[in-house]
């Protein structure tokens, strides 16, 4: 199994126009590593004064101590109950039910005062349409101004990111409280403006945010909230309260935060899911009961569609229609949303100015967008003047539009009358609406505020549902049905089913039908409702990916693509098809010579580690920069002052007795004598003495002492770097006069030395991978483990290696957007009848090649299998 | 990675009274593996033999052939269309939702056939009574009768079964045909006997049966429905379909099967359940609109209470208290369940006789059911004459019965007034109703007849629900809300939250919720459900495993326990503290004499190979089998023979000539050197011969060009039988006349031969963990990649194996079920501060000082490494 440390990278947030990217910087990261080690030695140091302090305390009999014991005990008991993960659960909960609550609040207020100032100014036009584009203007600027000052990773949707930190990449600064400040604020300013962006995928960061930041403050209480495992499987949840709790919609916010963050789902974790949101959405419509919002706790979209009959049978290819034509809607806005990205970050005098004048991008976004929806111009054809509630309220109404064509007759009560034109009739806005607020949408959302696109999206499928709907009833008045009784048609069901389809193609989820249920209230429509939604999704899938994966692709973060919708070719691919057969590797007894040259030539993160060139076993894996450490650390100043120290002092006993020559050839077997002397007697306590020559200074000795003060061997790497520094303040006999030539000559003679691993830190057991293993089970295996590079072994030997892009390489290859299956190199090769048991034989053939040279020596003829092995 | 052959073992079913049992044999497995070898040898022959005349067919220019040409290609189209999952996936929810509807209409056909009897002597209570009872106890002898003769598999739910077969685990016959027959006509019966038993459990099995049987059928057409990976997606998907099309719940039917059968679940698979129940779900509802007994689609058990103030806020603590009460339930049933079983096991005499008269145990349940629910008798107290669905349709009623303590006024329409009796109440109807329904649906589903527990269980869970929302009524008549409008309580509600709840606490799903609202249609009471369902599971789990964990472990079928609700030791136990340190292995030289030693003391199914035992390095893990034959061919009598024969010959030899003195240990040495040279100059197609000694008789020779024939290697071992017993028949000039002695004699001889593992099938990537995987990890990969043993190496190196028995003490040592948390050994020492990298720098030394071992003879000093190594 791979170590827990393979996947821990870091990445660095680079803020570009649209959507910042990420890259890696090693340095720092290990420099944060040492930091963590270091405080987690402290903590534990801590921990066990703590303890001890109280065994003492046991034994003191006075009565304050009693009173202390007791106190103490009970500290423990409620900190071993604070830790229980329920009590955690509720407190994100609530938290963030608070949060969602407070923010549609101040939402609400946003819009209102816009209405307020809108309405005041009716007397002027001008005056009129200066307030309504300056207020959005205002605050989508602020928005973005505040995000890109306090924590630029706060714009955007937040979802993308999440899919990729649990995939068990570690993303820098992405959970921090600034962050958290930044999305609440940016957000609630972002959704008062009323511009078509959404609440639901940034509440899927805000509540990954606030469990991170719940974690950290748990932990004053308790341990065992450092636990990595735990963090993932909290933070999962904590998707699930995002969504829960921004649609009250808990069952849906479990599946939906499922489908899009997640490749393999542990069901273990599903109950923590279901709590958390649960009582997110609980508290989340109590807080409106108690604000005399509601009479009682009931949907937040509630429709009062009939329960009898709810559709009939022969509407069923109309709600099928809505489905595929949602499916192809929904890829064009994923396309639509890349393409305006790709345009403006290709055209690089754009992007320039734009990257200087920041806020200018989205307040030209803004202008034109509410230019456009401004009520008494062309808003007036588009329901301008409803806020993105109003409207899906007023599409999901359960009453005909268009009974007789244009309906004369019918009564729009409240904001229905923003659907009703003089000049035009329903079909007419309806279809200017859908047309205007689909690019919109598009475009807004690639704003660097905190915004999602799931709601804009949500409220346009709506529309388009109510056009087909509202068409229907126009083209049935009678309804369907033929026994006599009058079922008319229901539009309102016709949006609700659109709403679904259309957020189900773009998202590449299922899970929007539970969610319209929960918002709506209404089951009733399951049926046209699911079909509409796996139509939609299918066609959306087979051209387009989803908007989150798109996102992924544009900020360039690690990913591993889905295998898609059944490609066979899956199966018939191997991993020795794809994998990079020329690994680069280092031998246990290889010199620091051979590393170096491995290190300028090869750029992995990680580098194999195996017996020895003939053999090839592979032992493990090493990181890089623990190889870097090494190298610096055998040619470092440090102890090329030590090794003149050594010459003074050898100089001078030479001087005085005048005995056995040292040249340095001696002293370079001696010292490896030595290596192996003391790997071998003194076994764990002794690494960092061990590369030192043979006379030991007290200097160095002291340290060891300090050594086994620590109480882990994990500071060791730390104390290592600290200590020769000291070692050369407390020298002032030696003096560093060596010439450049000097230390050239002295840096050849080190790098011939043999590399000592003591002090690396050595993943034992990489995931290794055979090379029949197919591609399919090779994906799973890398999505279930979050590898991002696994070896190829044939019986124990390295024989090449498999990292995340060969792997996304070869799924995109054979799936490539245009359907166009492209088979890989070799894979034609196999189908004729070649069977894993021939490759083993093989293997095996040359293991008992291997075998033969390695073990012979202790059978009868040394001699002959050691000419062999020459 | 482990391979793919670790996990494939066939469990053979062993049949006791009421739960069958699975043992493990390895020998029939052996066979049938061996001869679905040869098949696929076979099929993949015919395919090249196909695809080559095609290629001769196009080089033919006649007008005939062309038409074939385009014959075979359109064939080709058809073929590999038919090979998409979707077509599979139609055609699956298709049969199913025919064989749903199909039988539940000969369901209600013997319901009514009973009542009809019932009805018609209603003249005599002694003849009316004989109807009652005899109807139903002929009807399930029947049933068990017919599943014990033709599948004793069929029997029970099949949940526990398909959870383990998509764990990895192959059950021997559970999925043929004569299992789907049996099941379905045994399924039929036992529900027409209007017991109470369930359809739903029965069902997943009856849809992994048709998935299975349809992959094979379609595998006519196509080559890749003989993909493992691919079934058990498949496998996933009929899971969900068999919930989905008995409930017409598509999205319950999803989540209930992952819940029930998954431990993870690739979201990836997600569509594929939802696409192929929906489809189920709406072709099994279709089928009631054209049959007439709907006019529309609609739920099952439409419920129709008011939307606009489903539930006041007050009434929670209700829904709260009927959760923690269905938790208790929950956990009662399951005991209650399988104290039955263990009580009957227990009690020998009786299991014996018992066991004797197969039919007499499900006679006498239901002759003691049926008699106490006879409606006349004790049957008028707990609404007898009721079936399962008429109690469930009278129980959902938004009306409330107990209006003003006896309700004289109400009119009960149609079955409501079975719950209406004279001399007793509402209330008391209902309790002595739970009661009886309880125990005697824990004990109807211990009948060795294919049956389920949900339904009933969810039918005493709104019973129960009715009884508190009855109270509730009679306590508020008036209904709790103050505010001037009176919103009565709706009992139906309570009934539909405890259905939920009681049901979520047996099976420990959480989506019994999302079942209740797809059946009732209505989604109002959306929180009171979600509440008491994780307030029951979260009481339920504490105190029993689920009913399939219960029946998993009654049926001693490879599981893997669940780590339960956040139990933070598990972070703190690591692989060392629980792993077996003395792994029994072989290694590259051993000898015949080692193989038979450690066959003897070993039980394991696989063992370790290492390279050496000074090395311990792992190089893969070899097949117990696998050994085992190696050893009898070793030992067997053609190789007797062979050995006759060539004695014979050089003793033939040895008279016409008199030369070279051949001793056994010349022999010996030879047969050595040969077998090295072999295998590496002759790579892939001798490794039959290179067992045999130098001379190669003409009849060997021939059996390589046999050999050759065959175009893959797996046949090698089925073809290495075969040869040496036609080579012996060949033989006639050579006879057996060797004397026990002489054949013990030469077995030693022949067991101090080192091992040729050339014809052993190698793992040659066994999992692998480090010792500081911890518990919570190693549970996550063993789940995952189901696996039931994993190595665990420290760089490289072999030092103990974990097997699922292990990993099981180590959970059910850390959780036992009263709570009580024992702490494992060694556990305590690791909290005071050792780390990681300390262990790895002892392994380290190790490892350095093996590697001086092994690398230092091509190093300086060769003679003093060489005197350590000895």
């Amino acid at each position: 199994m791979a170590g827990d440390g393979t996947d821990q990278r870091a990445l660095q947030y680079e803020q570009t126009l649209m959507y910042g990217r990420y890259t890696q910087e090693l340095g720092v990261y290990a420099k944060e590593e040492a930091a963590r080690l270091r405080e987690e030695a402290a903590y534990r140091r801590l921990v066990t004064e703590r303890s001890r302090s109280l065994d003492l305390l046991e034994y003191d009999k006075s009565r304050c101590a009693k009173c202390r014991i007791c106190t103490v005990h009970c500290q423990k008991f409620l900190i071993s109950r604070v830790g229980e993960d329920w009590i955690f659960l509720i407190l994100l909960g609530l938290v963030m039910a608070l949060v969602s609550w407070v923010m549609d609040f101040c939402i609400a207020l946003c819009l209102q005062a816009q209405k307020w100032m809108y309405g005041g100014l009716d007397s002027n036009v001008v005056l009129q349409y200066l307030a309504w584009v300056t207020y959005p203007v205002v605050l989508i600027s602020f928005s973005a101004g505040f995000t890109h000052i306090v924590a630029p990773q706060a714009a955007g949707s937040g979802i993308p990111e999440m899919k990729t930190i649990l995939r068990g990449v570690v993303l820098k600064e992405y959970l921090t409280l600034k962050t958290f400040v930044a999305k609440c604020i940016g957000l609630t300013c972002a959704l008062g403006s009323g511009m078509p962006l959404g609440k639901e995928g940034p509440f899927v960061h805000v509540a990954s945010l606030c469990a991170a930041l719940l974690s950290k403050f748990m932990s004053l209480f308790g341990g065992i909230y450092e636990n990595e495992s735990r963090n993932i499987e909290m933070l999962a949840a904590a998707c699930a309260v995002g969504v829960g709790c921004c649609f009250a919609a808990p069952i849906g916010g479990v599946l939906f935060s499922i489908e899009v963050t997640s490749t393999f789902f542990a069901v273990r974790n599903y109950w923590r899911g279901f709590f958390a949101a649960t009582f997110s959405a609980f508290i989340f419509r109590v807080l409106a009961v108690w604000n005399r919002d509601e009479e009682t706790i009931t949907a937040l979209f509630k429709t009062r569609f009939r329960l009898d009959f709810p559709f009939d049978l022969q509407e069923l290819p109309a709600f099928a229609v809505i489905g595929i034509a949602s499916g192809f809607g929904g890829a064009l806005f994923v396309y639509l949303n890349r393409l305006i990205v790709q345009f403006i970050r290709k055209q690089k005098a754009i992007n320039k100015f734009l990257m200087k004048k920041r806020l200018l991008y989205p307040a030209l976004v803004t202008l034109l967008i509410s230019t456009l929806t401004f009520p008494p111009g062309f808003g007036q054809f588009m329901a301008g003047q409803l806020t993105q509630k109003e409207s899906l309220v007023t599409l999901l109404d359960n009453r005909t539009w268009a009974k007789q064509g244009i309906a004369e007759e019918f009564e729009y009560i409240g904001h229905a009358a923003a659907w009703k034109h003089p000049q035009a009739n329903v079909f007419i806005t309806l279809v200017i609406f859908i047309v205007m607020k689909f690019w919109m949408s598009a475009l807004a959302t690639t704003i660097p505020v905190p915004c999602g696109a799931f709601m804009p999206v949500f409220v346009i499928g709506a529309a388009f549902g109510r056009l087909v709907g509202e068409s229907m009833a126009a083209w049935f008045p009678e309804g369907i049905h033929s026994d006599g009784v009058v079922y008319s048609i229901v539009p309102g069901g016709y949006a609700v089913v659109g709403a679904a389809a259309l957020s189900g193609a773009v998202t590449h989820t299922v899970s929007t039908a539970v969610i319209v249920f929960e918002l709506t209230g209404q089951i009733s429509h399951i049926l046209p409702i699911m079909i509409a939604v796996i139509l939609a999704n299918a066609v959306a899938q087979s051209l387009q990916p989803s908007i989150y994966d798109s996102i992924i692709r544009i900020k360039k973060l690690p990913y591993l693509p889905e295998l898609g919708w059944g490609h066979h070719e899956k199966y018939n691919i191997r991993v020795e098809d794809i994998m990079v057969r020329d690994v680069r590797y280092i031998t246990l007894n290889c010199t620091y010579r051979d590393l170096h040259d491995v290190l300028l030539t090869e750029r992995l993160k990680t580098l194999a580690l195996v017996e020895s060139t003939e053999s090839m076993i592979l032992l493990g894996s090493i990181e890089r920069s623990q190889l870097q450490a090494l190298l610096s650390q055998q040619l470092g100043r440090p102890r090329r002052l030590e090794y003149l120290r050594q010459r003074a002092q050898s100089e001078r006993k030479h001087a005085s007795t005048v005995s056995t020559p040292s040249s340095e050839e001696g002293n370079h077997k001696t010292s490896h004598e030595v290596r192996f002397q003391i790997s071998t007697e003194e076994s764990t306590i002794s690494p960092t003495r061990s590369v030192s020559p043979k006379p030991l200074k007290p200097a160095l000795k002291r340290h060891s002492v300090v050594e086994r003060d620590q109480d882990s061997g994990i500071a060791l790497k730390s104390l290592f770097c600290a200590h020769p520094e000291a070692a050369a303040v407390e020298d002032p006999d030696v003096e560093d006069d060596m010439t450049m030539r000097e230390i050239a000559e002295w840096e050849e003679l080190q790098l011939d030395e043999q590399v000592n691993f003591n002090n690396c830190k050595i993943d034992p057991a990489p995931f290794q991978l055979v090379e029949r293993t197919s591609l399919h089970k090779t994906h799973t295996i890398f999505s279930l483990l979050g590898l991002d590079h696994a070896y190829v072994t044939s019986i124990g030997r390295l024989i090449g290696v498999v990292s995340l892009r060969e792997l996304r390489k070869a799924i995109e290859g054979s799936v490539t957007v245009k359907g166009v299956k492209v088979r890989p190199p070799l894979a034609s090769f196999r189908d004729s009848g070649t069977s894993s048991s021939d490759a083993e034989v093989t293997e095996l053939h040359k293991l008992w090649n291997r075998h033969t040279n390695l073990t012979l020596p202790q059978d009868h003829q040394p001699s002959d299998s050691d000419e062999k092995s020459q």
